[in-house]
This record gives C-alpha cells, sequence and structure tokens, in this order.
C-alpha cells in the first residue's frame, strides 16, 4: 500500500484544480508507472514460477514423449512459417507508417512522430508474437504432463494444465502492461499507444486468422474421415490427421487467442488513454487511473492463478469458475479500496470511474451467463438440439442457427446498456474544459471488463492443454480411467471457454465503442491542427454517414466468409490426402503395429493452407477501411466503424454460440442420449459440430481482431482522411 | 397526355414562387390525383382482363379438377382462418390507434386525426387481404389451366401462368396507388397514409410469416420423408404432405408475396409523400410528383405486362426478362418526357428529382445481377457448393453459408452508393424553405426501384403458378413431355425469382432509409406542436443512440431464429404424421389404386401451426421498439431503426442468396452432375435446400416486411415517444 501514499499529494490537478503540465511527468503518474511495471514484473514471475513447475512435473512414457515432440515440432515449425510472413507484412506496415503516419513524413514538421509510431508498432509485433511463442513453449511441456498426471488423479493433472495456461495468462497480461507503460512513458504521446496497439491487432489479426484456419482444417478433415467415414475413435493414432489436429489446438486455441487477447487488452488501455489525455490536457490523472485499475487487475489476478485449485469437492469446472469469482470480488474490492483513498473528491469523480468499469466487470459476467445457457448441455437450447437431430443434420443446422440468432439479443442489450450507464456515470465530470467525459466512462467499462483478463486467458489456454493431453492418453494407450479423467477436464475446458468468449466479446464491444470515440478525438486534434472545423457528431442522417453504415457492416460478413471458404478448401485438400494415405499404406486402416500414418504430410497441408489464407481476409478489411476513408472522410469512417462494430458483435456472438452449441449437442449425443454414438441422431450432430468448428474457432473470434484492426487504422489515418477524401 | 396539360399551368408554387395553401388542393394536385385515380382502374380492367383470359382457358382433365380443387379449398380455408385471427388482431391495434395516435385521445384537440389514422389503418388492412385472396383465387386457377395447357406445349402453358401472375400484380400495385390516393385525397394527411401503410405492413407481416411457415413447413417434411427416405419423386401422390406442399406455395408465395411487395410499394410512397409535404409546407409539387411517376410505373408495367409472350428464339426466362426490360425502359422514358413536360425549372430541379428514381432504378437491377450470380447454376457459387457436397453436407452449408455472406457487400454498397447519391442529387433543391431535399431523393430513388414493381409482382406470382402446375402435371399422370414443359417453365421461375427477391430487397432498404427521414420529420412536427427543441441529428457518439443501434440490429436476428424455429416444431409435428400415414394406411407406401393419403390432415398440421407461430416474431419487433422508444425516447428510435435497418439487410440479403443457392445447387446435382439423383453428393445438396427453405422463403422475405414496419411504429408513435420516456 506504500507505493500509493506519494499519489496523495501528487494530484493538484484533480483535488485544488491547479494545472501542470502532461510530458513533464508528474509524481503521480511516476509512481503509478513504478507501480504499473513492478506489478507485471510480479507477473512475469509468477509464469516464471509456473512454468519451472509445469517442467518439474513428472514424464517417463516414452510414446507419449515421442508424440509430444511431434506435437511440438509441428506447432514450433508452423509458428516459424507464420511469423516469417508475417514479419515481411510488419516491415512493409513499418516503412508504410514511417512515411505516412500520423502524417507524410514530407509535409508535417514533426517526423520525429513518424519515427515513434512506426517503432511502438513493430513493438506490438514483436510482443504479441512472443506472447504466442511463450504460449505454444509452455502448451506443448504442459499437454504431455497433465497427459501423465491423469494416470496418478484429476486434481495433479488439473494443476498440470491450469498452470500451464495460467503462464500464458501471466505473460501475456504482463506484457501488455509493460508494453502501453514503456511506450506511453518514452514517448508521452496516446497516439504511439495507439501505433503499440495497431501492432498488436495487425499481428493478431493475421494469427488469429491462421491458427483458427489451420486448427479447424485439422480438426474438421480428421472428424470427417476418422469418426463418419471409418468411425475410429477421436484421436486414433492411425488418422493421419490426428497430429495435425493437436498441432492445432496449440497455435489456434493458444497462440492465435494468446494474440487475441493481447490485443483487446491493449486497445482497451489505449483507447482510454488517448481519451483521458484529451479530457484535461493539463492534468494526468485520468491517465494515472488507467494505469492504475489495469495494474491493480494483473495483480488480483496472479492472486486468483495461484489460489486455484481442485478442493476436496467439486470438481474442475468449479475449480475454474471459484478461482475467477475471486479475481473479480478481489478486484471490485481493492479498486474500491483505492477509489476510496486516492481518487475521490468532493463531487464523487472518482466514484463515477469505479462505477462504469464495475458495470463493464458486471455486463461482461452477465454476457459470460448468457453464453453459458445456449451452450451448456443441461440447458434447454443444447437439449433442443439434440433432440432435432434425431431428424436429421438439416434441422441440426436450422435449430442450431435459430438459438445462435437468439443468443445475440441478451448481449447486445447488455453491451449497449453498459455502454449508456457507463456513459451516464461519467458524463457529468467535470474535467476543467468543455469535454464530455462520457466516451471516457465506455473506455473505462471496457477496462473493466479486461482487467480480470489475466484470469480469463489462464482459463482459456487451459483447455487445448487438456484437450492435448486427452489426445496423448488415446495415443499413448494410458487406459480407459486417464481417459475419463482428461474427459472430465477436457468437458470443464469448454464449458468455461464459453464463458470467457462471451466475456472477450463483451470486452471487445465496449473497447471498440470507445475507440470510435479515440477515432474521432484523433480527428479534432488532426483538425485543429490544420484549421478545420472541429466534428462534432456522427450523424445517421448524413447519407454520407450511413454510406459507410452499410459498407462497414458488410465487412465482417465478407471477412468470415473468407476464412470459412479457406478452410472449406484447405480441408477438402486434407481429406483427399487423407484418403490416400489409407488407400496406398497398407495395414493402416487394420491397425498393423509398427505402421503408421505420414502425420508430417497432413500437417505440411495444414500449414501452407493456413499461410496462404490468412493474409488476404485481413488485408480486405484494411483496405477497405482505408477505401471508405478516402472515398467519404472521417463522416464515412464514422458510419463505416459504428456498422462494422454492430454487425462484427452480431457475427461474432452468432458463431461464437451456435458453435458452441453444435459441439455440446454432439457431446450430449455421444454421453447416451438419443442412440448415442454412431445413430443417425449423432451422425446429424457431428454435422452440425462441423459446420461450427469454424464458426466458433476461426471466424467468430477473429471478428474480434478484425473490429479492433479497423477502428485502430482508422484512427491512426484520421488525419490522412481528413485532408485527403473525395466526397467527405 | 392530355391529362398532363392542365399541370403546367397549376405549377404557380413550383414555377414563379408564389404560395398556395395545402388541403384546398391546387388545380396540379387534382389532376394528380384523377390520373392517379385513372390509372389504377386501368390496371384493374388490365387485371379482369387476364382474369378472364385465364378462366376461359382448357380444363377437361378430371384428375386434375380435383386436385385443383383440394388445393383450392385447402389454400383457402387457411386464408380464412388466417384472415379470421388477424382481423382481431386488427381490431385490437385500431382501437389502440383511435386512442393514441397519433396522441392519446383525451389529451389532444384534435380526435379527428385519431379516427383517420385508425380508419386509414384498416383501410390499409382490407386492401391488403383483399390482395392476398384476389391472388390466391387467381392462382389456384391459373394453375390447373397451366398444367393443361403443358400437354399442348409450353407457349400456351407459359402465357396460362404469366397472366394469372400479373392479376395479381396489377390487382396489388392498382389497389396500392387507388388506396394512397384515395387516403391522402380525402384526409389531406400525409400521417394518415403512414397509418394506412402501417395497416399494410402489419397485415403483411403476419401474412408472410403464417404463410412462409405454412409452406416451408410442408415443403421440408414433403421432401424430407418422400424425397430422402422413401426415394419417391417430388410430388409423388402416395406422399400426404405433397397438397399441402402446393397449398404453401399459394398460401406463402402468393398470397404472402403480394401482401408483402403491397406493404413495400406503399411505405415507399408513404415515405416519400411525408417528406414531400415537410419539404414545403406551401407548395404541393413534390407531392404531385410522386403520384405522377407512380402512376406512369404502373401504366408502364401494365403494357409490359401486356405485351409479355414467348417469342419463336429464347426459352420462357427469356420472355420474363424482356417484358422486364421493356416495362424498365418505358419507364425511363415516359418519366423523363413527363419531367421535361412538367416538372422542370430553371435550376433543373426536375431533372434532379427524376435522376434520384433514375439512381434506384438503376441499383435495383444491379442488386438482381448479384443476386443472379450467386444463385444461377450457370456461375461458379452454385458449382463450387455443388462440388464440396460430394464431401458432405457440412461442406454444403458451410460453403452456402460463405457465398451467402459474400453475396451481401456489393448488395450494401449498391444501396449506400443509392442513398448517397440521390441524396446530393436532391438535397441542393431549394424548396423555399431551409428543410434539405436529400431524404426527398432517397425516398424518390425508392419509388424508382419499386415503380415497376407491377412487372416484378407478375414476374414473381409466375413463379408458384408453374410450381404447382409441374405437381399437378405429376399427379394427374400428363406424361413426360408435360413435366419437362412445366420443369422448364418452374426453372425459369425459379431464376427470375432471385433477380426480383434482390430488387425487393433492395427497394425495401431505401423505403426504410427515408422512413428514418420521415421519422424525424414527424418527431420535429410533434416537437413544434408541443414547444420543444427540435431533432437535428442522430449522432452515433450519444450513447442513447448507440444503446438503441444495439438493440434494432439484434431484432432482425431474434425475429428469423423465432420463425425458424416455428418452421422447425411444425415440421417435426408434420414428419410424424406423414410416418403415421405410411405406417397404418396399408397399401399407401406401394401404390396401390384406390388407396389415396388423408392429405387434409397434413394441411390442417400447417394450418394450425402456421397460426400459432406467426404472431410471436411479428409482435415481439412491435413490442421491442415500443419498449426502446419509451425507455430512450426518439434519439435512441433513431439508432434503433437503424441498427434494425443494418441487420435488416444483411440477413435479408444473406438469407435470400444463400437460400437459392443451395436450391440451384440441388437441381445442379439432380440435373446429372457429381453423381445426380441418389448420389451422396445429392443427399448432402437436399441437406443445404432443406436449411435453405425457411432461410428463402419464411425468414429471408419476412425480413423486409419486419424492417418496415417497424420503422412505421416509430413514426406513427414519435409524438408519444418523444413526451414520455425514461432516458431521451
Amino acid at each position: 500500500m506504500s507505493i500509493f501514499i506519494p499519489l496523495i499529494t501528487g494530484f493538484p490537478a484533480f483535488k485544488a484544480g491547479t494545472e501542470h503540465k502532461l510530458g513533464v511527468w508528474s509524481m503521480s503518474i511516476t509512481v503509478a508507472f513504478i507501480m504499473a511495471i513492478t506489478v507485471s514484473l510480479i507477473s512475469f514471475c509468477v509464469a516464471l514460477y509456473f512454468f519451472f513447475w509445469v517442467k518439474k512435473q513428472p514424464s517417463s512414457n516414452e510414446t507419449i514423449r515421442k508424440i509430444g515432440v511431434l506435437i511440438h515440432n509441428g506447432a514450433n515449425t508452423f509458428l516459424r512459417r507464420e511469423y516469417l510472413l508475417l514479419a515481411r507484412f510488419a516491415g512493409v506496415a513499418a516503412i508504410l507508417i514511417l512515411v505516412f503516419l500520423p502524417q507524410p513524413i514530407w509535409s508535417g514538421s514533426s517526423q520525429i512522430e513518424n519515427v515513434q509510431m512506426a517503432l511502438s508498432y513493430l513493438f506490438g509485433t514483436f510482443l504479441s508474437a512472443l506472447a504466442g511463442k511463450i504460449g505454444i513453449t509452455v502448451a506443448t511441456i504442459a499437454n504431455t504432463k497433465a497427459a501423465e498426471a491423469s494416470t496418478v488423479g484429476i486434481k495433479p493433472a488439473f494443476m498440470a494444465g491450469f498452470r500451464g495456461g495460467a503462464v500464458m495468462g501471466m505473460a501475456v497480461v504482463g506484457s501488455t502492461l509493460l508494453g502501453v507503460t514503456l511506450v506511453f512513458m518514452i514517448t508521452g504521446d496516446a497516439s504511439a499507444v495507439l501505433g503499440f496497439s495497431f501492432g498488436a491487432s495487425s499481428l493478431a489479426l493475421f494469427a488469429k486468422a491462421g491458427g483458427g484456419i489451420f486448427t479447424k482444417t485439422a480438426d474438421i478433415s480428421a472428424d470427417l474421415v476418422g469418426k463418419v467415414e471409418l468411425g475410429i475413435p477421436e484421436d486414433d493414432p492411425r488418422n493421419p490427421a490426428v497430429i495435425a489436429d493437436n498441432v492445432g489446438d496449440n497455435v489456434g486455441d493458444v497462440a492465435g487467442m494468446g494474440a487475441d487477447l493481447f490485443d483487446s487488452n491493449v486497445a482497451s488501455m489505449a483507447a482510454a488513454l488517448v481519451l483521458a489525455i484529451s479530457l484535461d490536457k493539463n492534468s494526468d490523472i485520468y491517465a494515472v487511473m488507467v494505469f492504475a485499475y489495469a495494474a491493480l487487475g494483473l495483480l488480483c489476478s496472479a492472486v486468483g492463478v495461484l489460489l486455484a485449485r481442485m478442493g476436496r469437492n467439486g470438481g474442475p469446472t468449479r475449480a475454474l469458475n471459484m478461482s475467477t469469482y475471486i479475481t473479480t470480488a478481489l478486484f471490485a474490492g481493492t479498486t474500491a479500496i483505492a477509489t476510496l483513498l486516492f481518487f475521490n473528491d468532493a463531487n464523487g469523480n472518482g466514484w463515477r470511474i469505479w462505477g462504469a468499469m464495475t458495470v463493464g466487470l458486471l455486463v461482461g459476467t452477465v454476457i459470460g451467463v448468457v453464453s453459458d445457457y445456449f451452450t451448456n448441455d443441461n440447458k434447454p437450447p443444447v437439449r433442443y438440439v439434440a433432440n432435432a437431430s434425431k431428424t436429421g443434420p438439416a434441422f441440426t443446422i436450422l435449430s442450431g442457427m435459430s438459438y445462435g440468432f437468439l443468443s445475440i439479443l441478451p448481449a447486445m442489450v447488455g453491451i449497449g446498456i453498459s455502454a449508456l450507464v457507463a456513459y451516464r456515470l461519467c458524463a457529468p465530470i467535470d474535467a476543467g474544459n468543455s469535454v464530455n467525459c462520457g466516451m471516457f466512462g465506455i473506455a473505462m467499462a471496457a477496462v473493466g471488463m479486461l482487467s480480470i483478463v489475466g484470469m480469463v486467458i489462464s482459463n482459456d489456454a487451459y483447455g487445448p492443454i487438456v484437450d492435448n493431453a486427452r489426445g496423448l492418453v488415446e495415443m499413448g494407450h494410458l487406459g480407459e480411467k486417464a481417459l475419463d479423467t482428461t474427459d472430465e477436464l477436457d468437458s470443464a475446458g469448454n464449458t468455461v471457454k464459453a464463458v470467457t468468449k462471451g466475456f472477450a466479446i463483451g470486452a471487445a464491444g465496449l473497447t471498440i465503442i470507445a475507440l470510435l470515440g479515440t477515432f474521432m478525438s484523433e480527428v479534432n486534434v488532426a483538425a485543429a491542427e490544420n484549421g478545420l472545423a472541429q466534428l462534432t457528431s456522427f450523424d445517421l442522417m448524413n447519407p454520407t454517414v450511413f454510406f459507410g453504415l452499410l459498407v462497414g457492416a458488410a465487412i465482417p460478413a465478407v471477412f468470415s466468409a473468407m476464412l470459412m471458404l479457406g478452410v472449406d478448401r484447405n480441408a477438402q485438400r486434407m481429406v483427399a490426402e487423407i484418403h490416400r494415405q489409407f488407400k496406398t499404406i497398407k495395414g493402416l486402416k487394420e491397425g498393423k503395429p509398427g505402421v503408421s500414418p505420414e502425420y508430417d504430410k497432413c500437417i505440411d497441408i495444414a500449414t501452407v493452407g493456413a499461410l496462404k489464407e490468412l493474409i488476404p481476409a485481413g488485408l480486405m478489411a484494411i483496405l477497405s477501411t482505408v477505401a471508405v476513408g478516402f472515398i467519404g472522410g472521417p463522416v464515412a469512417i464514422g458510419g463505416f466503424l459504428a456498422g462494422n462494430i454492430v454487425s462484427g458483435l452480431l457475427l461474432a456472438l452468432f458463431m461464437s454460440n451456435a458453435g458452441g452449441l453444435w459441439d455440446n449437442s454432439k457431446k450430449y449425443i455421444e454421453s447416451g442420449h438419443h442412440g448415442g454414438k454412431g445413430s443417425d441422431a449423432h451422425k446429424a450432430a457431428v454435422v452440425g459440430d462441423t459446420v461450427g468448428d469454424p464458426f466458433k474457432d476461426t471466424a467468430g473470434p477473429s471478428l474480434n481482431t478484425q473490429v479492433t484492426v479497423v477502428s485502430l487504422v482508422a484512427s491512426l489515418m484520421a488525419e490522412l482522411f481528413l485532408r485527403f477524401n473525395i466526397f467527405g
């Protein structure tokens, strides 16, 4: 608590209304920087502790070790090739940024800003890639440890899986906080944080798309030939695609997801910081609060992660949820204390901002609960779809899609209400000039929702690790008991995943609403510098805004379509390859000892296909933003971003929830209902699951990132759009 | 031409800037009224001529006559029960309108307005119902005539189908023009036209939903048991659902579609009229132009319909398209002449409005062409999906959905650009006060797009008639040649349908953008009367607008889900009934002579189910508008309507195009590709078609109406929302 004390004296602007210049750092923000850096170092220590803890868990089984190495190598090969491709992309992007952003280097007086922006961008891509790399490294160790531990009991297996995931969680959120702090501290420029955020997001966009295409190509192909055509179990070692499937879990769900949440987290901080600075040019109190709350969130996540274990009663789901609840409660409590001690004033402004943040946290939970309702096999929707599957796959699809559509409403209403409440809470704050603090409230709601992201990532990364462990248990023939154990762990992962996904989408929703405010703020900074009129609204009655709205709304649909077609094309290639292997490799189908399939061929197809398909969709989203901006100017972009947010949220919620629902309907039937495995209902449910796979693991989760990237491109290019456009 | 002459002298306001009072009708608008009424009477004559022409076509085959009677009775029974239900609904709605709209009857000074509104509403519902009834009556005669004629040759069969459809086309558009003219002429109040439009739309909403659920329940069930399980041909008389399927074509595609286009057409005129009046309170020139162009559109459609016939070369598709092109060209030409002679002034204002209208016509065609690309079996998308079906139904669904998503972009961009261009064309018009004419330009683009709606409906209604004829040929055993003939006619119907559907969605898109302007105009009229501040924008940076945007965007998804679940539930009931009949009726499956299924049981299930499911979805849409309005006031409604438009367009385009694509992929495979009928690819394609059925014939086309209804509810309740709300 002692590090807080200097803050009290460090808030003249807030407490007494005196002014001090930004850039020459005040006492209070200096303390906030130190605190943020300290907390991120703490989280790295926790990550390291878990890493070595996982590493020293016993591993003795030779088969498992061998398969583990195959998965490890496959994942690293893909990651290396993906990063090589993305490095070239990032290089080109950095040069473009250097030359053009925030304004053409020849026109502006401040070339230093261009250099800062380009370097921040590269730093963002680097940290994002690093997060993915760390995640993969530990996940491909933890999977074998969890598999081995499952022969001993569920508790040690759970711990291996969870702590493996927590390495990722702590490392990602630690680097977010460290990165944002360093960039802001060194440049003193919130726009550079936008550049940093764009680096993180653009890498995440491609990593998520590439990983998502890889994993679903392998998953679908393995299921289609293995489960449907040949009737062999999931993860059967005879299946040539089975290693690729396990590699996919790592590159898609671990590395891709890590990059994704790194991106959301950075974007929410970037939006909040830009708005914080624009509110009051003479005070850094709002920026201090952003750093303080984010640091507290990470600290609470670290505590929650450290405390997580399976109790005597209650399964792994309970353990995961308990640690989430503990983190949430701790965060609400500690931030309340911090607000009371340091941020409050006579007008209760501190409480208003705290309230906005808590609204975010609350609505995040509500969205999670809704996602759970639509995807949990104890609830009516999954049961209904499982039952409809008896009449054939068309009904599986129709009813699943219908519930997916229904699931949109509560989340959209929740995001709408939380934005409204957060805005209204903060709008009355008088920041000393005429700027409205409402948008900052929305940004803080997003920060609140993402405060416990360290916990969310830990839970999320746990999923693919135990999924992998299940595969290893099957392939290593570790026996029925171990298989039951890993099945239970896997199922918990699926349940928790639905909730965290709802959380991630909700947070992205609020972040990008705040980014709309950021965009307007950037436009107005540029307008002031260029002596142009200030933009005060994006009016829906302006047909240029409406034009942007319509085009913006179409982009997420096209983006999803491109990714799904990528999976579709790629899976067809892999299915052909699996057929070839079963035809030409003698004894493979019969499981003759010593005969094993050519796993690497399948990994290679997934890799090459994913690398080919990952660029176009993301580039389409970026280029259409640029096109709309140069055609319609900032006004069209305002509409474009709103349309993009609305349709992105709609499709992301629909796809994630429908996908999760189909997955669990299939599992529900497999657990013996409606005829169980091999029945007609099961076959129909497998069709649903196959359709749902790219929904929930490729297109759906990439949409968050797509919308964020587009928002950041818009903010970064605000000045260019303002100065050069045809119809604006 | 002579009726135009007085117009020249009747335009003092436009030509010389003098003022004259609205309500006391000017010479010019009196002439416009007379012209509109004359043209609608002409169209009724054309409809009557076709009706008697169809009726006197030969019919001698006893089997066909019998089955025709079954279909006729089934359709009329459903329609009677549906209308009985809707009459009660309309009664309640009329009382509510009487009491509350445009303002509570006890608070306002003008109770006469409430009475006018309620009566206009009832008149709208009555005409809409009448349009459906006329359509059904002639379609259930024309189907037997076309079936019989197909034994003679394709030309007489085409004429029977087309002229049957044209009765509907002429009657619907004639009653639109007559109804709007009478309501406006008698009340002198554009708001009463909104009430009339709401009557038409609310009835259309339920009729479309009810008919859509009926037809797809029967279609899916018949296909699923007949084609998939038993492998008997489509329209096999042994199938208990086969008559219900044919009844469905009539109540869904003929009556429902008629009500739908009646509604779009009325709404576009209502929006244009309200804006026309608001532009210049002292002149009726803009209203005159609305009536004049609409009347010319109907006149040209009548000519196009009368000229339509199959030439020596070229099939039915060419004949349908040729008459559409002739109508379009005639319309563009005659309106240009009218503009030149009567509506132009020194500033070229007349040409600006004409230009806006022509842009609408042009973009409508573009959207049609895009729809055609995505659903035509000569184009890559259908081929790709057919090929993907070889790998199983999951790929049929995934690739079809992807193309459905892709198809959104060109249409959305097209609608956005046409709105932008129409706005910019008309914005410079100086109406003599400060009101911006841009929104009126958008309304006129919608009027332009819908000008040839008489032709569109004729083409659209042709489809189900020849579809029915095909069924009758099969059931009446009229031979292979007749079957080939009706197959060719049916296929032309499907191709043309995709194009006209694109047209209908585009027109609805522009209409509802204009209705957003109408809503604001209504709010401001009310604000002026209540001494409140004028509303000048719906700003996306206002979180109340954004809240509305998010909720509004979720509604079409929920609406679609409710309809699809309705079809899903209902079809499961009917499948069970078909199974029961095949099990308990001896000799049915074997086709023993004298044994026939209990057709009426299936008709009854479809009827009861549709009646049960049709109310909740529409009511949900209406009530959520009311809820958002009372919570967030007019500002939230502005966002709500925009969100509703965007997501409604997105889903409508996606569903219509994906559905059409799956349908044609199946047909493509059935025509002998990828293994033809009975192959695995065919089975997969049937799954796609079944999913697509409620997409393209239940949910997709109902979305237009849903969005229109919501917009009209908003405009009608504008004053209530303004005066009573919580957060506005």
